[in-house]
């Protein structure tokens, strides 16, 4: 279902909160939206107080009023189920709403995402209001998506939840004894008779707080990862929950919610499959990388099937729950808005339309400030953004990214790597991926980001860093995509274990021993600050005699694969850190470390090029170039994220249009600081 | 009312507690209290226990014996009420008088401090005990003064104390409306219908436990400030339940309680109104700054209008419970004690008198140290000192300081700025403030510490740092202030918000952008580490180039302000950093950022001058000077906080006498190290 | 009781857990056993749940067919009662068994050791699970041990605790007045009244977490050191329970349960007059010192009267639980294991046999490792250690060790000092006593772990670091000790505090001042990377003009003693900051400070060389050498814990045999690195 059937441009706006502020401060809402060119708004995202009063009354005049006033001024809505926060009423009268964190602890009324995933009567409550919602707007021709609650993500520990998790359990397992087994319950006695002998995972029974450093360990980690699977599937059934009845209420009307991007407590691919399009709120530090930023969008586009996605929020100048909530400089507002759309946004949202003027936000910044008027820097920069957008955006609209290599990331796996008891705590999963990530990034490479068991055939090179967990779908997929030619790199830990967390025994790396040729002895782990070295072998592709690497280091035994490098420390000094292996066609490539990032760089050059994997524009350091397609038209990105200009070389200029300056395209571009270039094919 | 009716001389003694020891001591307490001159003993602090044995069982004999033995020996009594911890007995027959803390644990009985302060049991029996010590004690001639039980300053979270909230909101408020509009409850979906919706802001509600770095965050502001200001209500109100008793009984004998300078919980400004006179107890670290125990001083003395107070509590040598508990070196302590004497002190008291044997303060210094005689170090020391203020003490009691400059404080605008979530967790309230007190300090310009809406017409000069939540009151007297000739320093953030956190819309510094004649569009938050500069304008009266900045930079318009400096970085560099604008006959000056603190005293030297304050003898490093002054007589304190002798200069000799020394005072004067120079007035 | 009954050797095994495993994996099992030549393994630690499946059930079949199995192939059992973890079943229908943790939280469910020590069902179960498995295996000739539970150690603080806390306490103090003057009740109102007052100290009264630094701090150290007592105590009568009933029915096979060296729950030294011989767990770090890993055992051997001791659990290769779980490098497996047996050990075991599959010890190292075979690094590793040990194994068994210098420690000391408030959160008991034991480790000199009321009199030095808390019978015994010719060494804080905590008064040391003759009058606490000097007096032994030493300085008078050094900064430069007291025939020595590692080095030797103490063989670096004795025999281990190899240089070879290369000896000897010599004494 594509959100293009009505609006067929690119989406500008933001959260519009006009329950905070007097009916006369909308008319001014109004003018500067048109100023701004914002076609757009979402509205209702924290209402529910607002809009039901009681179990019984409902008031949405208000929500009438103005959307009929945005509408009369062509301005769409997104209208969102306020059910992310209910009402205190609620919370007051059916305390049964309230979750339990994983202290132990009830919760009071307050916050926000506060109630159990798996309370009826939220659920009651909340399809409700979705119905009501939907009864009343379904003819009304400015609602051109549906916003489900917002950034879902709150887990609970009550006893209701760890009944539910129980039918769960038995629903996946069937009987004890199956999940004795999957669970390696023997070990410290924990054998289970009855599936009523199960608790939640909480601090008070089978999680440590802290254990891992900065994260949470456990005792059971077979069942830690199941209660994340359970938590994450329960609070999208609360998402399904709202669908299902919007769905039958207005068919023709794409829902969505809001993601995070890599939000560790919900599994995204899995999400996806039930939304009409993703879309995400994305508030990057100033101190993040372009890389990351980029592969957050990636992940984005990724989890739906490399659709394009909605940019549902950003902030026009600062955020406010950041340690140190830097201002965004001139031109970074446009730059990382286009740098969004590059990678496959459809809209450029901002939270939110006016700065509140209290509660924990009011120093978040809105595309109207607290000064209450256009004639700011952002005001500036917002006025020229929207007139852009206006002028070429339904060019981009619904236009795809066609990549050749993708990197593999699992919600299951992350979990399984980080609530592993070893070998070392300062492995980070989401790191490991953004490492590789980068190096194609870097490269002006386009990446997409993939689950394990998703579709290989359009990809020459296929890594998956860190892939602990597999099931034997998988496995195949990648022993297929291999021996048909593909590339193959993964790194230390890859294949140990399916998908109960179980070792696959025999030696590592288990699933993936064949596929590799190899055989990992033993996993040592360093300590921090501490590197060991990679030593090139003599007839390797290997540029420079030696490369640092850090965090693990695999005790590696080849058994049948080329060692393209050695290890140059520690009692392994002479064992492979490098190997390649020949699989039918294809090469499985392992890394028995964490290498420092010019390696990464190095070796996926190298098979980029023996994969004919190019880049558009020659990489030049902070100029990130991405491409969009549609039909005929390519939509070449050129970012320049220096705080410098850059000389953009463009060898065929003839073909090349420039759809934001609308100036003859030659040889050379001078790229002012911040600035953005975007070229459309002729 | 004051506290020199009966002792007219410095209070000088300690708390004393008989209790903890065989009577036999008591004849060695007595004799050495009176070989270093001890006039004073604060009795009972902790005794209710000893003094209540059951419902209705009081044993007062040892503390008649007691008292009768210190008045033999012309020792004066300080009685405490005892009820900063209550008994056993008491806490397991009357749970509903054990407070709950804010992770919502019900507490069990133990440590200090422990009780709810809107438990009606609670309240009830120490009414009872405080009638019961009056009624007893009300024609003893050693009683001089009450000490209503110890160190308020517990919060409590119970559903008691959650329904006394909803009466003061109500009170507050009226109705739920307004209350929705003040605490701006329409932000996600925090609308109530009822107070009986609200819940105290706990860890299970709003509050964010670590949120803000060392500090706990909140998703309600509003909320949280006024739930603090509920607080330190309801703390004031268990002391006002004993005080009201006591006044009844014996009107004529003053009351007070011990406070903590700046103590984050209670707003020891409304405390004051209620106390007859202020006593705090002070255990400065030795790596803690002059300027900054000076500073506490100062916030003593103003929060009861700069009247004199009471040391009520220091150590001879050591505490027990800083992490490093460093001894106060030699001449150390007889310094302090006069540093608190020349801010306001008229009592240089200890904790304790006999250090204990045992539990969790044996590591704190007594005046009697467990080897249990005087010829020690600190034995000697204290003997000095109490023949010097047996000497010369009557002449300071009571005496005033003359200040010419003042420093806004506010426990409202603390709560405020540190609960808020951005710009910066960085930015410390009590930091900037004392950041301005010392560059007054260092020159030796006195300052009161005084609240928003106090009287600032003797005032040339009043500063608020980080003013940021203002009231309509304190606005219009600032502005008479300025207008009428006086020196306006205020600095970024201020004016921003509202007593209920709201925003004051149309441009920042709102309330105060007519007066400052600016307009502050952005606010930029620098990363730790990260500086800006402020560059001097042409014609500014800044004498270097060039300083720096750090922490916040404002992005300001001037608007009608001189520019007196610019920022030297980033997008905003040449935008106003320093600003002077002529309001009627007076300026006000803004600093948009957090300078180095040589640029706090280059400019608060200039204003000084341009107002002609001067010091009274000229700044030398580590050489404290202060003024009390008496009738006709002035007595200026010289102190010398360095580890090596400075020379004193005094111009007009013959004018002063030599208190202490009692020798002719020169041209020149060599004060050792830590040594103390009080001149008198001839 | 002696171990060797039966197996009169070496025991080598570990941990075996077939119930995680099917059966066809056992026959591979025995198999690798034999070709390691393992002559015991330890069965059922966590079987309870496999063991009895619901109230009335029991399955005994599996064990009884694995033990036969390892029975037929000569391979002797160590049975676990399987305590250390109920069952699920027994949790859910009786809660009473979960313990409530320092913060007040009910447990739920799940990890280990998570029981009441206080709940009588769960002791009614766990005596009856081990009464079935004693009558079921008493005349089994393969069982030579009963390793009661495991790993004991948690707290607890209920309801039905607190009831037995109670009653401990009327046992210890009979009256409720005589508990308040040793618990110094009196400060800060603690008096009681009846003991039902009393709650265990938690979070929720008397302990303030975090309050020390990386320790919780408490309000009342008395009730604090108390209820470790009353815990320590709770748990060991689990142990008791279930050892009486082993005791009944095989009154012939001696009983253990595993320790864990300095652990701080439990008082070992206690613990140890329950168990016929004392097992611990070993788990060092990579990082750990050699004398740290030496001190464990030497601690372990100490709280069973140096009797030899049992490695029970170490890793063949990685731990999974550290933070950076880095493997033993080659060769240190070994070397390890010697060490343990150099410092009393008679077994040297793992855990585990099978590395695990799943669960939180995956990554924990096995005997088998997942790779499933012997051709690993550490199957060879583990093949050569097995076939020496069954060489000459039987030689050393039951062999001791002859000390003459030993060391204090005392585990309500440790908690005395480490509840303290004040004077400093950095001081660490065990690292002062850690920093003595190191200066005689380095010096090859054996050393026993003693409690302070052992028998001294084979001793010619006594070492006493930081003991804080005396009792008469110590005091007695050390000067009874230092009159009759020994020597004794303390340092600052000793002596100052009896049984209860309670300052000895009349001047620190307390109890020691006379024995020391000295008075230390203050105090000092350094903040951290502060130091002052020892500076040597004119006649005294020390070597060098100026030491450095840090955390504390006393203030000392000397009064008798003489003075060896002093400080040399500090308003105490020139006051003793060493000093030795003649004291009858002997010397009694006071180090006033925390001195740096090679002063307290210098200063040991010089007192090990005027008793006449030697080293076996010359010191040096990196290499230890420990000797055990046996009837005429003497068995000399020489390890290289070094990196390099090194030359050893021996006097007399003639009298040597070299027991493990069984080449003949010679004048000098060329250790490889990690290479273990043991020479017999002909």
């Amino acid at each position: 279902m594509k959100i293009n059937y009505k609006l067929k441009d690119i989406f500008y706006g933001g959260d519009y909160n006009p329950e905070q502020w007097d009916e006369e401060v909308w008319e001014e809402d109004i003018r500067m939206m048109r100023l701004y060119k914002v076609n757009a708004v979402t509205l209702s995202v924290f209402s529910w107080a607002k809009l039901q009063l009681d179990e019984n009354t409902y008031d949405f005049v208000w929500l009438d009023k103005i959307i009929n006033k945005l509408w009369e001024n062509k301005i769409y809505v997104i209208l969102a189920t306020p059910t992310a926060a209910q009402p205190a009423w609620m919370s007051k009268k059916y305390s049964s709403i309230l979750p339990v964190n994983v202290e132990g602890h009830k919760m009071k009324h307050g916050r926000r995402s506060n109630f159990c995933p798996n309370s009826s009567v939220y659920k009651g409550f909340a399809s409700k209001i979705a119905e009501k919602l939907a009864e009343r707007y379904k003819d009304n021709e400015a609602i051109i998506l549906w916003h489900v609650s917002n950034e879902y993500g709150t887990y609970c520990y009550c006893e209701n939840c760890a009944k539910e998790f129980r039918i769960w359990l038995k629903k996946k397992y069937k009987t004890i004894e199956n999940l004795n087994e999957k669970w390696y319950a023997h070990f410290w006695g924990h054998t289970f008779y009855d599936f009523d002998e199960i608790e939640p995972p909480s601090n008070l029974s089978e999680i440590l707080p802290g254990a891992l450093g900065d994260r949470d360990g456990t005792c059971f980690q077979a069942m830690a990862i199941d209660y994340n699977r359970f938590m994450s599937d329960s609070i999208l059934s609360c998402y399904d929950n709202e669908a299902k009845v919007l769905k039958r209420i207005t068919p023709n009307i794409p829902i969505t919610t809001n993601l995070m991007a890599a939000f560790k407590p919900l599994d995204y691919f899995k999400w996806a499959q039930h939304m009409d399009v993703v879309s995400w709120d994305s508030y990057p530090a100033n101190s993040d990388s372009t890389s990351n930023r980029a592969f957050s969008h990636d992940l984005m586009r990724g989890v739906k099937g490399q659709e394009p996605f909605l940019l549902m929020e950003q902030t026009p100048n600062q955020t406010n729950w950041q340690q140190f909530n830097a201002l965004k400089r001139p031109g970074v507002m446009r730059l990382w808005s286009y740098q969004a759309m590059a990678h496959g946004a459809d809209s450029i949202m901002f939270f939110q339309w006016r700065q509140s003027r209290g509660a924990c936000e009011k120093y978040h910044g809105g595309l109207v400030p607290h000064a209450g008027h256009e004639n700011t820097r952002i005001g500036r920069e917002l006025k020229v953004l929207g007139e852009e957008l206006h002028n070429f955006g339904h060019n981009i609209q619904d236009s795809k990214i066609d990549s050749k290599v993708a990197i593999m990331f699992d919600w299951s796996n992350w979990w399984a790597v980080e609530f592993s008891s070893g070998p070392s705590i300062a492995l980070n999963y989401v790191e490991q991926i953004q490492k590789y990530y980068k190096a194609f990034h870097d490269m002006n490479i386009s990446v997409d980001i993939i689950k394990p068991t998703d579709d290989l055939s359009k990809y020459k090179i296929v890594v998956a860093p860190v892939l602990y967990m597999v099931n034997d779908e998988a496995v195949k997929s990648i022993e297929y995509f291999t021996s048909e030619g593909g590339t193959f790199i993964t790194t230390f830990l890859s294949g140990m274990v399916d998908e109960s967390d179980l070792v696959i025994l025999g030696g590592y790396p288990g699933a993936f021993k064949k596929l590799l040729g190899i055989w990992v002895e033993e996993i040592d782990s360093l300590y921090p600050g501490v590197k060991n070295e990679i030593i090139k072998t003599e007839d390797s592709f290997i540029d420079k005699d030696k490369y640092e690497c850090e965090l693990i280091c695999d005790v590696v035994n080849a058994q049948g694969a080329k060692v393209l490098a050695t290890f140059g420390k520690e009692f392994y000094a002479g064992s492979p850190a490098i190997t390649e292996n020949i699989f039918g066609n294809g090469k499985a490539v392992y890394i028995a470390s964490s290498p420092q990032q010019d390696f990464i760089k190095m070796l996926t050059n190298h098979y980029c090029e023996t994969c004919g994997i190019t880049s558009i524009i020659k990489p030049q350091i902070g100029v990130e170039v991405s491409q969009r397609k549609k039909e005929e038209d390519t939509f070449t990105f050129v970012l320049n994220h220096n705080e410098d200009e850059v000389r953009i070389k463009i060898s065929n200029p003839e073909n090349y249009v420039d759809l934001l300056g609308n100036i003859t395209v030659g040889y050379e571009y001078i790229l002012e600081p911040k600035g953005v270039l975007i070229l459309k094919s002729k």
